[in-house]
């Protein structure tokens, strides 16, 4: 039986990747969009998540990509309507507010799907069978962007709750906490924050675990240029980095990926398979990184950001 | 059997409440301290957790009572050796660091317990049954003081991990998560920076419930000439008001609470209880929700603060 999907909140991420990826993937079809702003052919669309649960038998589950901010109420009506949720990474604008959406996904025994899309990426499940394997030295994250080109416009962004240059470097956190053979925690938070804005523009963390791990992560907005999206694991058995945001996996140099990157299309197959069973896959790790991030941040003030920059 | 308590860090909290409590409590003993500063009479007096554990014959369990943000590692030296663990609050400098606690306890088949000490107050149980009874309209929650009474010369609380105004905040929120009916969640946070501190002075909070309860909280370090440590609950039959942080419990002005506060007692002989069924007790909504008001807070500075006021 296909699964329809509703996907709210037609931007970016939606037309870039939601849309081709429920195409391709065999069991999921598109049968509805609400956003205030974008339509698309040949499926119903509305403005609002109200609007569309009226319409409640034109679809059987809701793909949420709008901004974090305002997702929970979302995801409580569709919940609510006997509607599955999958949820764009960040699940929400806090860790706590998800909690009550699991208990309410499971009185209504439906699926509820916080997706974090880069640990579908092809180098994650090569690395994490590796690192179980070999003994883990240390562990560093840069995860270094050009906001300008990778943001645009996007001023929600930089808004409370929507986590500045966190909101690339969760899916990092998701990555190193999907390959690591044990949990890692926060011990020192630099957060650098633009003056004229509420979320940072960088970061630098370092994070303890139970049997000493030592993992740093370097997380910049500010690099023009070319992006730098990497996971160096150095083990017994050699250098491990992950590159391309998890495209591209190698051990010393040596490819250990030959597979095609199908991020989108993996959650779409694993998003069909939970609504079948009618079961969940809710793991926080990643957002409560960045929360106690936040926690324990020292900040430091730099240098205004401005959308154009200045001539 | 009596349970033989180490305490680690014999600062204001320790002195004050932890040392007479242990006193009081039956079942309970106080048999050695670890401070770099301070002995006790009559005890096993050691500098550091290293050296008491090289006496482990001489506890059974350990209070924390150090600031939070060296408490993991202490905390895991101790579960490591067998010993059962009270962790005064909050229970660390994050929240997922505590989870790795739990599982280590768990393993060795010992006791954790987060404690929140306004919890055992005297107005929280009848409170919680009350408001199971009825229907709450709005939750409204005032916590000041004046940090230079409350807190002199405490660095440690003005440092990353260190909570500024939530240290006091989170015993409201401790109260708050035991008596409301259903689990809150942050949907708004200001935070007041000082100018040269590194944690807050004050914050206005706001919450949302599934079902739609609205809970609003201001916490304010800036405060002189007598405290307020209230919960006001408007409900539908009533106005009911925790007062004195928990002491006194009033319904449209008529007293509810005749008991007399034992807070840290009520701590000690739950931890007796907790320890001789080796089970846990590790709640940790209230710093998750402090975690979450830095994460979706937005920053505001104001004036700097000088332990000595200027003259």
């Amino acid at each position: 039986m296909t699964l329809r999907v509703a996907i709210v909140g037609l931007g970016k991420i939606a037309r870039d990747q939601h849309v081709p990826s429920i195409s391709a993937v065999e069991g999921v079809e598109l049968t509805a969009v609400a956003s205030r702003n974008a339509e698309l052919p040949g499926v119903l669309n509305v403005a609002t998540i109200d609007d569309l649960l009226a319409h409640a038998d034109a679809f059987d589950a809701v793909a949420l990509c709008t901004p974090p901010q305002g997702r929970h109420a979302q995801a409580w009506k569709a919940l609510s309507a006997g509607k599955h949720v999958l949820l764009e990474k960040p699940p929400g604008a806090t860790v706590a507010e998800i909690a009550s959406l699991e208990t309410l996904a499971r009185e209504r025994e439906v699926s509820l799907f916080a997706t974090w899309h880069s640990r579908f990426s092809a180098a994650v499940e090569p690395a994490r069978l590796f690192l179980a394997g070999t003994q883990i030295r240390s562990v560093r994250v840069l995860w270094k962007e050009d906001v300008r080109k990778w943001h645009p416009g996007q001023a929600w962004i930089w808004e409370p709750g929507g986590l500045g240059v966190f909101d690339p470097g969760i899916n990092a956190l998701s990555i190193v906490t999907a390959i690591l053979p044990e949990p890692i925690f926060l011990d020192r938070s630099d957060l650098f924050f633009p003056a004229n804005r509420a979320a940072p523009i960088a970061a630098n963390l370092g994070f303890a675990s139970p049997s000493g791990l030592s993992v740093s992560a370097e997380f910049d907005w500010r690099v023009t240029g070319g992006e730098t999206w990497t996971v160096e694991v150095d083990t017994a058995d050699g250098l491990l980095r992950i590159q391309n945001g998890g495209r591209l996996l190698d051990l010393d140099g040596r490819s250990m990926t030959d597979e095609p990157d199908l991020e989108y299309q993996g959650i779409y197959a694993r998003f069909r398979d939970l609504c079948a069973a009618r079961s969940g896959d809710v793991d926080l790790s990643p957002l409560q990184l960045v929360a106690d991030g936040f926690l324990l941040g020292r900040r430091h003030e730099v240098e205004a950001f401005h959308e154009e920059p200045a001539r």
